[in-house]
């Protein structure tokens, strides 16, 4: 059973699910084969205590506990898995699991949290002869990732991701970037072909921009796309704290694929503030909300250090572009595995209504026996 | 070195392997470059004790001690690494080699293993009036995962996975869900584009289904492909611990690509049963069968919280499908990486005869210095 | 706080970030929601101590720090997050931010670093009556993996990765395996459509070689491309320690896509020895090299546990092959995900000249605060 334990390279499940697992485990193995310790579930007949979540009628989407036709009589009828022992009673199992449910609850009606702070946020350039200029300071912050929950976090113009910034094919640009942090630093445009002394990697194609410092990128703006700008000095820690955001290039032409009712940057990180998109953890998050019929383009950008598989309920979406560079053979997908440094962009169309769950599908990711939390938002899709 | 080992975020390898690297790192520290504290291995000469494992004959696939050409004299040649010491003599080497040979030998004999308990079954629906109807029950069993090692599983009909249900697009399909077990449920179709009441997440498209009770979902199957129907309730324990299927959906219409001779569904989970295809570890994983020129269809789902790149030996797969998506240009490949929540749906020209071993290509996700485990079964070619 | 720290599967940084992280959050947890027990950052105005690391000359690349007009009276504006306590003055600030360039310095300085051995050199192959021969052993070394780090290897002829191998498709190929280790170990040709006999997985195609023992393969070389060869017996540690090297198979006829001026192998790992490219961490990686117009095959393939998003600064890649096969549609990229176990073939117009970073996005397998390390190299494009 050591040999076993020791080939989990991940914990099983957020909070306190290793030591769960332990003790299941241990209880796996104090259990000789086929000898329960515990009440067979039989004793639990089917239409128990708790009836009708949606009351009795017939039909679909009814929960009515006294039609039950299955039973744990079904599972030997197939006989797969040996029935385990559970001990508690049934009021005790409606009890833990509306305990569990509020909790669950709880989470789901607060979301949308508000919270101290607002990351992405576009940011309008200021004009200096033609000159498309963007000031930008690195400094340290408090940062409300939820509610309740503040971390020490590194931002841009005190946002995190750092203001989103959105320029045309061909503008000039220019950066100012100030260094109010304790620790040098340098901005990255990642994806964007820049001449390489513009490139803002430190003893590379640059000096670090020292604490204190104002440092000047500017360039004429190249490949259009979806790409981004973060530290390149201790990136690690720096863009792990949130020296990171979303730069956008917008093509002198749009493909006719591009033309769009709602345009969603969501960025993904998992370190120091763990799992968030936009700077926020579940409740906090943003929905996406469309109307229904309306396109919805979202570049999904990841800043961590994992992968995360996108996943959206209801709808498919259309992968157009990789990086920033189009797709020559666009597919359909509802899991999209994005890895750190990737960006994709989708399209969906909007033509299911409701509310629909969007979230990254490794589960320790999404929830724990809490509810729901970090990488999770909604897309809803308006009547 | 205490950098180096805080940048390891997984363990190198299985079992003991840890154990091992930091004694080896420390022999690494205490060694002076150069020189060498055990016994230099040209002590080793080539001929040694053991010859011919296939026999001495020429050619081939023979294994013939006494006919080496290279021995540790060719790497000074080549002067790669330097010697490193070795304090075993050749008979101590074979024995422990043998030792560990008969391991892994042990395993590979014993594929495919019987275990107590089969998942993925295909469930024939019951008929009323026209609606196919699948009645499933949620509940605790002790799930045999390997041959000895039973662990707690949440199942539904008593499988892990659960019952693969396949229905045909246009078809109406009710699915009653009976919760046996100790907390509240639900189930999500995923990648199934539903209305937004049969979604399954429980505060956003309905109540939790609590113990005792039964609750209905219908509707008629939309776009066809590979899905996949889990709980998405509590469900990193939940979907860890087994509540997750195949639902798969025929098309009207099949394409030419899709008429095949075995059509297999290969689920992927790594949490709190370890490392499983279709609920089993090797060797009582599933081999996968076809005759020399048959075509094999392999549905790859994860639902698991890590990325499996599946590795195919000795022939190709070719990827035809993304969630249950036609890719618009199929591509070839023996290396696909399957993320959670995707499905990837590949065909594979048995053109080339044997027993060929396929697996997750994250080594300590196949194998140990104990033999082959987890995420390793065959694909067997019949001449 | 104990249920985020619980839902990090991995540690946010390298080094000693992990008890930063811990220490840090205490600080967030002690401090009042918009109380600061530290010196708010305004008295560390613009145009502090430290100016002008380009000097104070106007226009691009500059560093000004007199010309800042962003400061944190900025982010009040965008009133992002709150401002965070920092205790140190601006002259404490700038002696640490020093320290810690300094070292980031020295690694890039003395980038590409020496040391004793190398990797994946191309092995010409001896010719027995029209037979390609290679003779490899496999035997234990010292390696040295960055300048004063050694680490006990598991090599090729003395080489981590292995020689690398090249043949041409229809290449009548013979490789002598000879074991000079303490096990017992088998070559497995990962992606090369052999017999099954020829296949090298111990018990199931071949006997295991023996300690001592030379084993011949032989075959004609089949479908073409970037393929490899690694152990395939007690493979988390044969291979964690080096036993792979790449396996390539010219075309008869080469593609268009394929007339390239540098044809680079880059073989990533993870495991015993650190997060290495070609054996080396950096700085004692290789740089590519081309010049200005050139155009640069790069074949990544990766032997280790990990996924790792390959970022190119300056320039994008195409995408043109998978596992050795021929992509029907590539695409561009300028971050590609590389799974254990796949191949990937991209092209790079080299049309931007300077040194560009080329590195693993997983932040903390590239840098920590001591400076980049691990997974960084550099395609140097000249003028």
């Amino acid at each position: 059973m050591s040999d076993y334990e020791n080939t989990l390279p991940e914990k099983p499940a957020a909070t306190a699910s290793r030591r769960d697992f332990l003790r299941l485990s241990a209880i796996g193995l104090a259990v000789p084969a086929g000898l329960s310790v515990l009440a067979a579930c039989k004793g639990e007949s089917a239409g128990g205590a708790a009836a009708g979540a949606r009351g009795a009628a017939n039909g679909p989407g009814t929960a009515a506990g006294t039609t039950a036709t299955a039973g744990m009589a079904h599972d030997s009828d197939q006989s797969g898995g040996t029935n385990a022992p559970h001990p508690a009673t049934p009021q005790d199992a409606r009890a833990k699991a509306d305990a569990m449910d509020a909790m669950h609850e709880k989470g789901i009606k607060s979301f949308p949290a508000k919270t101290a702070g607002k990351g992405n946020v576009l940011m309008p350039p200021r004009m200096e002869g033609g000159v498309k200029v963007f000031d930008v300071t690195a400094g340290k912050v408090m940062w409300e990732v939820e509610p309740g929950r503040s971390v020490e976090a590194f931002a841009y113009n005190g946002q995190v991701p750092g203001p989103q910034i959105r320029v045309r094919e061909g503008d000039r640009v220019r950066l100012n970037l100030t260094n109010r942090l304790e620790q040098s630093t340098a901005v990255h445009f990642h994806g964007v072909e820049l001449p390489n002394d513009q490139d803002g990697v430190p003893f590379i194609t640059q000096p670090p921009i020292k604490p204190g410092q104002t440092y000047t990128y500017e360039f004429t703006a190249p490949n259009p796309g979806s790409h981004m700008y973060h530290s390149h000095h201790n990136s690690a820690e720096q863009v792990g704290k949130g020296l990171l955001g979303a730069f956008i290039i917008e093509p002198r032409r749009k493909r006719a694929v591009e033309r769009v009712d709602v345009d969603y940057v969501l960025i993904m990180n998992d370190g120091y503030h763990g799992y968030t998109f936009n700077g926020k953890s579940f409740p906090a998050t943003e929905p996406i909300v469309a109307k229904l019929g309306q396109k919805v383009r979202i570049r999904f950008m990841n800043e961590g250090m994992m992968i995360h598989p996108m996943h959206l309920h209801g709808m498919h979406m259309t992968v157009i572009d990789k990086d920033g560079w189009p797709l020559p053979a666009p597919y359909r997908c509802d899991t999209l595995n994005v890895a750190p440094g990737e960006r994709w962009d989708v399209i969906v169309n909007c033509n299911n209504p409701g509310t629909w769950a969007f979230h990254c599908h490794i589960l320790p990711h999404a929830e724990s026996e809490h509810g729901m939390l970090g990488m999770v938002t909604a897309l809803v899709v308006q009547k």
